[in-house]
């Protein structure tokens, strides 16, 4: 079996191809509208700004990009602590079953600890099953009970 | 009838005591436990903080803490733009009904327009339909297709 070497990090300005190109992936595999060029360009433009609104780490096997996670601290009033939301989290269909989601979690989660959150928060479409298996065996649980709302500004 | 002077404004240090008595009372209406004493202590300490990790607006009748919203930025990379997430609001069960939460919605859209937020969103316990009618009134959408999953941390 040919040994996969899977590295994590920080995302640099000059990725932004490699990530755009994996976002319009995920679209396409979500069956969502991807962003459009305004919003691919302001996406690059709030990714790499002074304070991002959200963080993206990458995924790469033998330095070529394959998954990325963007994530960023919500915050909760009950726990009074912060939380790190998962906004997405997406690796290229032919590299899946490698453990790279697994290593993003412990990522994740070594950040969350030490930004003293409570918790870690995602959504997840409800036909994506493969994801929602992949998040019950990590121990996340579901919150059936709370209903999200969204207004359109 | 009587005529109600509401008002809206920001919260400050010396709000503390009348916010905490308002969260115990969302606590007692939403069932759920609420925050215990050191969770109170940080909750005041990060409300007013140098950088906040939300945001606290009240409201007030003839100068009477009545309700509170905690709210703070979250963001979509599909629309490539802020989010205002309401992570609470409340008015207090003998003040209801009086254009309270219309008021607060006004603000809140206000500050979401000012930040080019694309989005406001929020979650609701599924039963509590009286929020859940006020939340379909205003053209909020249910996104009943993203189940939201959380891990502890």
């Amino acid at each position: 079996m040919e040994k996969v070497k899977i590295k994590l990090r920080s995302a640099v300005k000059s990725d932004s191809k490699a990530i755009l190109k994996l976002i319009l992936e995920l679209a396409e595999f979500e069956k969502l509208k991807p962003p459009d060029i305004n919003g691919r360009k302001r996406l690059i433009k709030d990714a790499f700004s002074k304070n991002p609104p959200f963080k993206v780490i990458l995924a790469e096997i033998n330095s070529e990009i394959v998954g990325y996670s963007f994530y960023f601290f919500t915050y909760s009033s009950f726990v009074a602590k912060r939380t790190l939301y998962l906004e997405d989290i997406f690796i290229s269909e032919r590299c899946r079953s490698k453990g790279i989601g697994k290593l993003f979690f412990k990522e994740l989660k070594k950040i969350a600890k030490k930004n003293k959150c409570g918790r870690m928060e995602l959504v997840v479409l409800d036909w994506n099953v493969d994801a929602i298996k992949f998040y019950d065996k990590l121990g996340a649980i579901h919150l059936n009970e709370w209903k999200t709302y969204r207004l359109t500004i």
